[in-house]
């Protein structure tokens, strides 16, 4: 099935969290929705281009920026595999995003971080969020078979 | 003087937010330090280039790991104008900085997440961070002058 024929968007976050796999990067993919569409989707490139920002979330914000010609990505929301890291938050919040939902927590975070920017209201702006509990064991199972792979 | 005779790293900062400044920018500007060079400098471009992400610290450090062909920025220290905002907190800890001084503080910061994401150790690896009061003034009326100038 092609992507543009997936309504389900969640999905769409997976096929590219699963490419990011086969490249051999922490599989972790994003999708950003505007009315219904998808507008930009990507997935984690950090070890490949050797730069420490290139999450998928990032290069998703980028891509549709780009598209958009804006830096305010108003009425879009977020699907992506992985609960986002604190960089990834923030600009989730600076980039004016409405909603994230996320399949699976990070696993190592013992702290409230990612909810804490979301609601920080720092800029005027809050971002909803929630977990898609559905894609949450594929998610998470991609994750640890990718570390299990590199052991 | 030329940046490359200069040793205080805050003033090359300061320089760079000047820049930001006479291009209609939010005047902020970040350098990055290794072994006692400026490896990277950069001014925020937000406007110019309509994307959320293009913070002066985001776009310093995506230099800094193009140069230095590493995601993980060993090392080396960021100098910036105002302190960071948690996109920008985040990938300074994402990109392994050993520390983070900067002049003035976010005036709109009534949380402390600046402190709690550099300081989180969810990746076993925190990143030290001080304030240079000397030039708390200059780059805090940068950015007063420039908002009043907006208006």
């Amino acid at each position: 099935m092609k992507t543009n024929q997936i309504t389900d968007f969640m999905q769409i976050a997976i096929l590219q969290a699963q490419k990011a796999f086969q490249k051999g990067e922490v599989p972790v993919g994003a999708v950003i929705v505007q009315d219904g569409k998808v507008i930009a989707k990507a997935y984690n490139m950090r070890e490949k281009k050797q730069n420490a920002l290139l999450h998928a979330e990032i290069l998703c914000i980028n891509h549709a920026c780009k598209k958009l010609h804006s830096w305010r990505l108003e009425n879009c929301q977020m699907y992506v595999t992985l609960e986002p890291c604190p960089m990834c938050a923030g600009a989730i919040v600076n980039a004016r995003l409405s909603k994230v939902t996320y399949a699976c927590k990070q696993n190592t975070s013992s702290d409230n971080l990612f909810e804490e920017i979301l609601q920080s209201n720092r800029l005027n702006h809050t971002c909803a969020f929630c977990q898609d509990k559905k894609y949450e064991r594929q998610s998470s199972s991609l994750i640890t078979d990718f570390f299990k792979s590199k052991r």
